[in-house]
């Protein structure tokens, strides 16, 4: 099965926003450009999930749908499969996606002006959704440990001033690949209560978990804080279907559920058709499976990719526990952001997300995504030994 | 062409609504229940939007769109050739469909507690949504004129207080399929004008134009009613792809069109990728022919029911403009509602939606979706005259 995830891909000119923003975003020339910004994977998604969409399309009506208990149904098989989560179906609500999820908490549970905790670097959409939505970012700095990043809890709680409605949290975490042990979540879920903030935990890349390593849902590590938490899940990174805008939800509370669930109704809030069935398709034994091999070929591609740039003298891959998404501090270059960036863009070729946009500690960082065929990411890794060979 | 609207489907098992809930809504057997309520389409969704799913399966990879100018250009196209309405592609913003549209018409521009003016009968989500949105009705009566509805604005006018923000406006008419003149709809934005309602258009039938009649955008009617005017528009019921949750807003006016957008924005609403593919593809000169020879279908299909249900004494299926929904009139029977209903549910096991649904003016009446195959509208005239066979 490991075959499905090196079998050569052309996205471009498929309304990919990763390839065909090459040149306008990044200045990268599309022809032998390589891009490794946005989070989706260059492969196609599971054969049980295109199984599906087959059978929508022999079907050929896309009428209106008359329940999401399957649907509902196969999140819960998952949670409980994947993750050791039990979860009942009616704590599911459906939602766009990630980003789309973030917004809506944003709006039910804080008002213009309220002041919402991250903690930073972290997914740079936390930031642009919480400035859209005229809310003000608290961005607590995680502390660089070696190779990794741990909280500061006491910094945190001086950094607040009373007025903060929410954290957005997440885990795994995005851009360090951290997963957080249940003690830092328990922690986390400490430190929402004492400052009666609601929990937004972002777990979109939960599925990704590397040898050696053990995910734990924020609800299964401190049950204690349902009355305040709000999971945020999708099969849109695991199985690379994040175009198809479909998402959860997962609220114990039920009166938290209750704010949400009007607000949905409101606006009239349902998911579409194929979106759903691709994930009811995907969260299966056969998916399942399809994800076990998906992780052997992205552990094979941090290994190769790591080794890579690790060999650059002052360039430093944070080792990964989960995600596909390469965090590579650049500061031992003593080079300037600019000038590593002109360095990936114009003499690797490479488009990578740049640090700044994560927040506070992420000046001296890029940002690779890994979740395309293994050569590509040995050619990746040869542009930019090439880019920095001076320093050799 | 035309053999494609007649090919057997069997929809029961596959998540549709209008056919699986068949037993649980109305009662009505499964095993030979015929289902006319929900509107969508029994026949698959055209061949070119077929091929465009098929090449999204082909490639595999489901992973975030780089622009909507390709499904904005199509929409362009589809609009100036369809309907002669000139647009210009800045107009227009994403939704998930009409439902989805007039829940954040009605956020963006009311608030709780304001009323909310719609003509009736009309459409039953029109009243679903004023109330979930905590606004307040106003059902101004259609009047009945022979086999047709006419607008009173005088009457209109006499039940205004001045609270009014909005007017909800279905142009061509759901149920009754009329297909209002250019007059009839300069004196709705005239209306609108004298009393400073926002007026919103849902014009998602418009495609549907049966032979010897012209339907005409709002905005083309009423140009200088621009600086309110917001029209909703979709393939969903066009093209049979309401479950893949695509629609629009068009709105000229710049303004208007920044309050929504900002909105939509906050929320983070983007299209699903599947669903604009289809869209792109639907609004072309193939998707046009395809829609002619569906209007044929659905021009013999609405001959044949009427036929067979005006030869019932005291029954009227009040001719149809536009639409595939049958209007139809029982008031001459005699009956009370609840009668018509259990004949026409346990007799002929048929599932029609009810016209009290519509508000104020339906009370006698059903409405049947004839958007299915010729067989059954050709069954289904047969059940309704052996129901009320005793009347003859």
């Amino acid at each position: 099965m490991r075959d499905l995830f090196n079998q050569p891909t052309d996205r471009r000119g498929t309304n990919s926003s990763k390839w065909d923003l090459l040149e306008s975003r990044f200045d990268v020339p599309l022809e032998d450009g390589l891009a490794m910004w946005t989070a989706d994977s260059d492969y196609p998604t599971a054969p049980c999930v295109l199984e599906a969409v087959k059978k929508a399309l022999d079907h050929g009506v896309f009428g209106y749908i008359a329940s999401l208990d399957a649907y509902n149904t196969a999140i819960q098989w998952w949670m409980q499969n994947r993750h050791d989560w039990t979860i009942q179906k009616d704590w599911i609500l459906s939602g766009q996606g990630l980003g789309n999820a973030i917004a809506f908490c944003l709006d039910v549970w804080s008002n213009p002006g309220d002041r919402v905790v991250t903690f930073n670097p972290v997914y740079h959409e936390f930031e642009f959704k919480i400035r859209k939505a005229g809310r003000i970012p608290v961005q607590i700095p995680l502390v660089r440990t070696g190779d990794s990043y741990s909280l500061d809890l006491d910094t945190a709680q001086d950094m607040l001033d009373g007025t903060e409605k929410m954290i957005i949290f997440c885990s795994p975490q995005n851009p360090s690949g951290r997963i957080w042990t249940p003690e830092e979540l328990r922690a986390v879920a400490d430190f929402a209560e004492r400052n009666n903030l609601i929990l937004v935990s972002d777990e979109v890349h939960h599925d990704f978990v590397y040898p050696g390593h053990r995910f734990v849902p924020m609800d299964v590590a401190a049950p204690e804080a349902r009355e305040r938490t709000v999971t945020l899940t999708a099969a849109s990174k695991t199985f690379n279907i994040a175009g198809m805008k479909t998402g959860n939800f997962i609220i114990p509370d039920a009166d938290l559920r209750a704010q949400l669930q009007q607000r949905l109704r409101a606006l009239d809030y349902t998911p579409n058709r194929l979106g759903i069935e691709m994930v009811t398709a995907a969260y299966s034994p056969a998916g399942a499976d399809w994800v076990d091999a998906q992780i052997a070929h992205l552990d094979q591609n941090r290994k190769t990719f790591d080794t890579a740039v690790n060999a650059i003298p002052g360039v430093r891959s944070l080792p990964l526990a989960s995600t596909y998404l390469a965090w590579v501090d650049f500061s031992g270059t003593g080079m300037e952001h600019e000038e590593i960036s002109q360095r990936v863009r114009k003499s690797a070729r490479i488009a990578p997300s740049p640090g700044p946009d994560f927040g506070p500690g992420g000046e001296t960082f890029l940002r690779f995504n890994l979740a395309t065929q293994h050569d590509r990411v040995v050619e990746a890794g040869k542009r930019l030994q090439a880019a920095f060979g001076d320093l050799q």
